[in-house]
């Protein structure tokens, strides 16, 4: 019986209910005989009422103040959460990110774990208590300010926490019951997935999966950490993601760990460029300045009579303004006809290891598309991913018939719950 | 023009409009050339709201994890304060009370400072910043955990710092125009005081005055800090409280400062003591075994016959269960008949240094109540005070027939705002 370390996200703790609850998992943890650390997230909505706050006094508010206003939430949830613990006659203390030695940089409102040193914690620990630690925030490591980590923040000071406790596991308690093969809103057949690899859950995450950020993920991995994600209300076993499937878990490794869609993203289609070197790079220069993340690029085979090519890339919809004034601004520069914004579109990603040596995946991916009568606009791939866009208002159909095609529909009828996740 | 410090309360910050106004006269002080130190309290409801909380979780909140909690009100406030200072152009870099240097004791929920340390502060100041300071807080020096200075807390981080920083003075703005004769909504025609020495204004908070804590004016009084209490709201000069009134203002020194009056003590007699050595000191070492404060003491004289007498004491009623279980539970011991338990009483007190060299003011006292027909029930008197006790019911009418007696009653008819002071 080692340490573990929980998570648990705003929605499971959003009132006193949710926060009695909670303690109430947490100390059967301890009963079990673990040393227990909890992350907490803030309440349901505190972060944003917060910001609604910070809005209405500054239109564009400071990083630091941003911050230290913020980091409000997870200390009002973390110290409930102490409180409710202390109520069921265990010993518990909260700590913030900065009593918790969560070092960052001083990128404020998404600072970045350059260190952990969890000496008060390992002390509380020795001494017998549960140690709630707030989730999203940190100190910087120069100028000993408050920071805040960004979204997903909780999950990631959960793992950065783990790993440098050596703990067994980090559990990251959410609403829904673990990583489905495909988004049970979408698809009602959709199974839960009792292992995941990191290389799987890190090609999910970042092709739409929404229960755990990539960036949690890639600290778990460099760490091997194993992540049990799992309900806070339900109490099942949930999903595992580790290195390897742990003994105790009847596992075959599957071809295909899911199918992950994402609606949050626009295509920008630059037209006439001229097909010479450099063109694609200063088209990519121009985006990178103004610190724009692309995802899927694809250049189209040059017309021979014209000289000219189109080059389509993807990026998030809240991006999207900014890209298009940033190459509309360098057009002479670059020199191309125009621009195209379209931000009707989807990207369905299918996933899993055992595509590597399965030939016949991608051709399986594709028949099952032109099966269901949905047309592919743009093509990606990985070692173990691949991914296509459609049009937006495809995405569902196109989703259950490739779940379907791989074989990954559940059995069962029953209804999932799911929800998004706290930060 | 030098530094000055001050402190905003939960009503003048209690939404974003008294945020940004608020905001408005801080930079109006640092336009004016001054060094800026702003001391501010949680924002309205929200400690109340937060406790709130706690009781739903936890019927008996713990000390360390409750100022946890309570101590995200001011991270709130302050955090919103500083970027409405930004967004009016200026710099601004708020502060907890750890970051600031409020070294406390290790006595959670009612910290006492024992020292200041604002090296964080100083250097913000001189880069230029304003700084914003949560009230209320510190760090306990042997384990470095967050503690709360209880009520009146934030007057007194003010005061602190102040005395730290070596300010010119400490501003505590309200949402009154400053300290009055008595209180302005039992008593029309009260004035307010524009200068009060410290001592006086230590008797008128010890009478129940709310404006300013005892605590807070002790600690400015021990580092000698001029206090100015001031509307947040009017921009009006308010009360001066300090040794010597200053150069600009024409005060003379009044024989009497005001008449203060409060009515949430209770009186508990104890019946059938006997007169001999000893017995006082029984009780009272029982009082203080609890930890309860008394205030007025009177034992009356002992009739002959019997060799019994009573003593009576004022508490706050908030004490009088635990005190009469105390001295219940000693009874056979001490050796007294029985109790008398009264919470219909109030007391009213007349201050000013003045009434040290003026013999006729005890006298003019009693007259004005016996005109006015009060009875009184108890008596008190330091060299700057006399307190009685009378009926709860009878304590306007008193209040009122005293400070017309001593020519306190102000010429004007204009009624004033008054309300409570945040913590």
């Amino acid at each position: 019986m080692g340490l573990v370390v929980q998570k648990y996200g705003g929605s499971s703790v959003a009132d006193a209910e949710g926060i009695k609850r909670v303690a109430k998992r947490i100390v059967d943890a301890k009963k079990n005989g673990h040393q227990v650390v909890v992350v907490v997230s803030a309440m349901g909505d505190t972060t944003d009422e917060l910001i609604d706050l910070a809005e209405q006094v500054s239109p564009i508010p400071a990083g630091r103040e941003f911050d230290m206003l913020l980091t409000a939430g997870e200390r009002i949830s973390m110290a409930l959460l102490a409180m409710a613990i202390k109520n069921l006659g265990h010993e518990a203390q909260s700590f913030t990110g900065s009593q918790a030695g969560v070092i960052t940089d001083s990128v404020h409102n998404k600072a970045r774990i350059i260190d952990v040193t969890p000496g008060r914690i390992r002390t509380a620990l020795d001494e017998g208590n549960i140690a709630i630690v707030a989730g999203f925030q940190g100190v910087s490591q120069d100028k000993k300010d408050i920071t805040t980590l960004g979204r997903g923040g909780s999950d990631t000071t959960a793992v950065a926490l783990a790993a440098a406790l050596d703990a067994e596991v980090c559990e990251i308690y959410t609403d829904v019951d673990g990583v489905f093969t495909a988004d049970p809103r979408v698809v009602k057949k959709a199974r839960k997935i009792d292992w995941i690899s990191f290389e799987d859950m890190l090609e999910l995450a970042s092709s739409g999966s929404k229960v755990l950020l990539h960036r949690c993920v890639e600290y778990a991995r460099r760490y091997n950490i194993p992540i049990h994600v799992r309900s806070s209300f339900s109490g099942l076993q949930g999903t595992w993601v580790s290195n390897e499937p742990r003994g105790d878990l009847k596992v075959e490794q599957a071809i295909i760990s899911g199918v992950a869609h994402d609606t949050s993203e626009a295509k920008i289609t630059v037209v006439g460029v001229p097909d010479k070197p450099g063109e694609a790079a200063a088209i990519f220069r121009t985006i990178a300045d103004n610190e724009i993340n692309i995802d899927m690029v694809v250049q189209n085979v040059s017309a021979a009579s014209t000289g000219l090519t189109d080059i389509s890339f993807t990026l998030p919809k809240a991006e999207g303004r900014k890209a298009i004034d940033a190459l509309e601004k360098q057009k002479g520069l670059i020199g191309f006809e125009s621009l195209r914004y379209d931000d009707q579109i989807a990207k369905i990603s299918l996933v899993g290891a055992g595509m590597k040596t399965n030939p016949g995946v991608t051709a399986g991916f594709f028949q099952a598309l032109a099966d269901a009568g949905v047309n592919i606009e743009l093509i990606s791939t990985s070692e173990i991913r691949i991914s296509v866009v459609t049009r937006a208002d495809e995405v569902n159909e196109a989703v259950r018939a490739v779940h379907t095609a791989f074989g990954l529909d559940s059995d069962s009828d029953e209804a999932v719950v799911y929800g998004g996740t706290g930060r």
